[in-house]
């Protein structure tokens, strides 16, 4: 079985090389860190990820969790994993220095989560909520909520989750009817119930904080008549149980090892996050957290599910080449001489390294917001790229969202197809790839959730404005490019979708004036079109970078930090990319034109 | 939960029908049932299948099999399943009366197969495997081998199973080393180890018979050097054991209830199927079989799939309609009001019916052979039509088997999304169809055998003849049908398709002359634009034919035996299918002419 390796090369080529034309100076200080200092830090977790983690994914898998008499138990090597993750201080990486955490950005924290999720699915799902709950304080949490909680979450000994769904509403939020009384200044009383609460108990950490979805009595219905409120499962003031119970867990499909909890919250005492009647807001502040954890989960299953490919693939001999024989000392050659084979290699591939390329960006974007909120650049031009920077990532978080994991789930599926019949065989690993994988395009958010909101708010929304930023920085990458005879055949056709993309957004913006229902028939594949024209976007950047630093190269050695072997198949892989893959884009544009009178049943 | 039903109306249109052009009365004579008797069959098939196998499937699954002291257990609920499935008659339904089956068509046979699929996959496989095994040996068995064994393994009473995967060899069956020395007139003494046996030792027959491909002592090398025999588990003469051992069992993705046997042959008597060292041509005619009995489990699939979405589509209530609130009754709309619900369930429908309607035209074709092989039909003008339709049926073979299975994993994968996280939920039961469908598109020769099949032997192969005999299939139905207002939309595409489709075929076969490896960069592709032209043309014939029935109803009532709400629909899902997911054609044909340079890791 193939161990995983965490992909250092590929991060370090992102973060040194790519985008570099969005880096401005400040956000190389909001990085925090000199190039030497991240690359430490992330072979660090890669060391933590290799030999911790990825080892036990399978036990956890058959092991699952334990309900017993109202209380929640994680398999044994999980819990040991999660004690050396806290104390090692990982939690905390990109967390404020002020709370305890070590103030690195985004983009490095993207790259170790990354890996968390690479090598155990179900791990990573704990310290993601806990950093999303973290985020949602950090912004709306009173100074009183923050000294009380954040050290001990950014630490690791308390642990954040999200509780917004209850059995009768999973996408439609405004149908929620946990209630909340006050009792005090900002302190309610919290009733209801609440499923699907991923860690929202178990024995892993002294206490679990619930970031609880309610409505106070007398508020509005719908959406915005709910409340944000911190419950904890124990009252730090006294360790005083706070009527928060788990009363069962579920069975499901993968991540056996974290337990999806239904909790009853029976008048336990919660304090209000934000403003009343404005808990979608704060919500929205965990989910586009949670949105863009996902998309890594999506990028490290991709990747995850390539190395595997690549290790069998490599090793496993059958049938022979259709160029003649290869290799006559054995009986079969190489999986690695069927085109097939490759085929689906380079799909996974493309799916990884593209999609760590659009993460990485988005990364990138929240690190720029976050300098400029934080006021370190208050210059007037400074803020004029704040409102595009957020224009851009509100645009590009339900792309990373939706298209990063349904090619995730791709990538793992061709990964049992690489491994044929023993793909499907427990032992090989990989058919847990694709049970854990496949709860990606549903949480924080369905794809189809995620369509609705990129046409529907994020294109339409802004009168395409946040597309048409997108669509210029195509422009003025192909137009710098456009004499690089190398690249050509990817620069052409990028000219074409930056065309493209706008005008078919036009033209289903004007049908759906005459008819709503025309957005809904469209998002789904406007968004799996945007996903493959964004990700043609990001290879010609990895591509036009790689041949750069290959024409830098002497033809012998790596003089740039990167092996020759490395930059050519970036290039390879982009080529394949423009000429396998992109093509889809076409098939979802003919779909997304077609209207909505062909989706009657 | 859904219950499962079996889409009889459906299948009595495709019986009734489609495909008519291709209907001679001596296939209807072979049909050997008057429409009313195939129907009551089909009552039948689904009132075992809805009552007796669907209700299990869940518990089947949870319970998987037991492996003790060599000896392999089924679940109970499974046994008891099987023994009512062999008691009622079912595995003689298409055998020969001679050998105590019923005589019924292959197409009949496929569609109550199909209902087996949908309703048990697991289950589904044990006949499957053993009515492969018996045409293998109606074929090629010795007049004493078929007196033996036939009348047993037709009443169920015995199974068949089939070894051919060792551990070191699944798709290159070249490298089998399982061994065999004559020792008396067509019986040999077989030794060898083989893997992945599905059914392949179990509690719920008296003897299993094992066809198993191994090589004479001085054989030649290779698939040329096989020779296949039948190795019963115990010898029949006296009851005597035949050290056919089972070593062990796999833990799976799923599938749990039928157990993938480790088996030993340590000097077990076997005898000889077919001639020696013709192993492979007697072994084509139990895959052949199964790799339809495959396309048919990918039916099923999106068939069960389908069912289960639009079950939890039309109770599940959340979000509002974009048009405006629908149902003001309610605190939220019906799924069906989003028109992404309704793209993913016409999808799977559009999968299931096309399917259905490919593989029932290999059904129909297989008994136009059958019937013209057994001499029904001696007229030179027949056996005209027998090798066109063995091309026919050569070709459509791989793709039915693909293609079929491909759309069926997309089907489940989609039943998961539309349930959202419920479709997580193990209790839901759709994500058992996900697990155990995904075994489908493995065994009997993955896709990208399948592809290299298609593409090599099956059209190259044959100078494109078998190719050209379906595209003037679809000339011919669009030069029918050019003035039909009402699906000019569909015909004039299809017109494209049937001009372009040989014309790429030209392109590959060009490049492939010079460079065989072309033709495995091109393979994969090619299949998957085969697939979605081809299930075109099956949407087309059912749209011509659903559009007469409609034509000739009056605007009340049905008269034709077809309600009006099932053939409207089906004008519908055709249309949906030619504008959503047909295009999908395009990005597989630019993909298949890229050529093979850009398959370099």
């Amino acid at each position: 079985m193939t161990r995983y390796k965490a992909p250092l090369e590929d991060m370090r080529f992102l973060l040194e090389h790519c985008a570099a034309e969005h880096r401005t100076e400040h956000n190389l200080t909001q990085l925090g860190l000199d190039g030497e200092e991240a690359s430490f830090i992330l072979s660090q977790a890669a060391h933590f990820v290799e030999y911790e983690l990825a080892p036990i994914n399978r036990a956890c898998d058959e092991l699952g969790c334990r309900f017993e008499d109202g209380k929640v138990f994680l398999a044994e090597p999980m819990k040991k994993a999660y004690s050396h993750y806290a104390e090692a201080g990982w939690m905390g990486l990109s967390m404020p220095e002020r709370w305890g955490g070590q103030g690195a950005s985004s983009q490095l924290s993207a790259c170790a989560g990354e890996m968390v999720t690479s090598a155990h699915h179900a791990f990573s799902m704990i310290p993601a909520l806990n950093m999303s709950a973290i985020k949602a304080l950090l912004k709306f949490g009173s100074e009183d909520l923050k000294c009380q909680y954040l050290p001990n979450m950014i630490s690791g000994k308390w642990l954040g989750c999200m509780a917004l769904t209850e059995a009768h509403c999973g996408s439609d939020l405004g149908l929620i009817r946990t209630s909340a009384e006050a009792v005090g200044d900002d302190v309610y009383v919290i009733k209801g119930n609440k499923i699907f609460i991923s860690a929202g108990a178990h024995d892993a950490a002294e206490n679990i904080i619930h970031l609880v979805l309610a409505r106070i009595k007398g508020a509005p219905a719908g959406v915005k008549g709910l409340s944000l409120f911190l419950v904890p499962e124990q009252l730090p003031d006294d360790n005083a149980p706070n009527n928060v119970d788990c009363i069962g867990i579920e069975e499901k499909m993968g991540i056996h090892s974290n337990p999806t909890c239904s909790i009853r919250y029976e008048n336990s005492r919660g304090f209000l996050v934000g403003e009343p009647h404005k808990g979608i807001k704060a919500m929205f502040i965990m989910m586009n957290e949670m949105r863009m954890g996902t998309a890594t989960q999506g990028v490290g299953l991709s990747e995850v599910s390539y190395q595997h490919s690549l290790g069998y693939a490599s090793e496993r001999r059958q049938g022979r080449s259709l160029k003649g024989t290869v290799d006559l000392a054995h009986e079969a050659d190489s999986l690695l001489v069927h085109a097939d084979i490759r085929r689906m290699l380079l799909t996974q591939r493309a799916f990884a390294e593209g999609g760590r390329a659009l993460s990485q960006f988005c990364s990138q974007l929240l690190d720029s917001i976050d300098a400029d909120e934080a006021g370190q650049c208050a210059s007037p031009h400074a803020s004029l790229f704040l409102d595009d920077n957020k224009l851009l990532l509100n645009f590009l978080t339900p792309i990373a969202k939706a298209f990063c994991t349904e090619t995730g789930l791709e990538s793992s599926s061709l990964a049992i197809q690489v491994l044929g019949g023993h793909g499907y065989i427990r032992e090989s690993g990989v058919e847990q790839l694709y049970r854990d994988g496949r709860i990606s395009t549903l949480y924080e958010g369905t794809t189809g959730i995620q369509s609705l909101d990129l046409l529907g708010r994020k294109v339409l929304g802004t009168q395409a404005k946040s597309l048409l930023l997108f669509t210029k920085k195509i422009y003025r990458l192909c137009q710098l490019e456009k004499d690089n005879q190398a690249i050509l055949h990817m620069v052409k056709p990028m000219v074409g979708y930056a065309k493209e993309w706008p005008e078919l957004t036009q033209t289903v913006a004007i049908k759906g004036m005459k008819d709503h229902e025309e957005v809904g028939a469209a998002a789904y594949d406007y968004l799996m079109y945007s996903g493959y024209v964004s990700l043609g976007y990001f290879w010609l950047t990895m591509a036009v970078n790689a041949s750069k630093l290959l024409a830098e190269q002497p033809h012998t050695q790596p003089n740039n930090g990167f092996s020759r072997g490395f930059l050519t198949s970036k290039v390879r892989t982009a080529s394949f990319y423009f000429s396998r893959i992109l093509p889809r884009a076409e098939s979802h544009r003919q779909a997304l034109l077609s209207g909505s009178e062909n989706l009657s049943l």
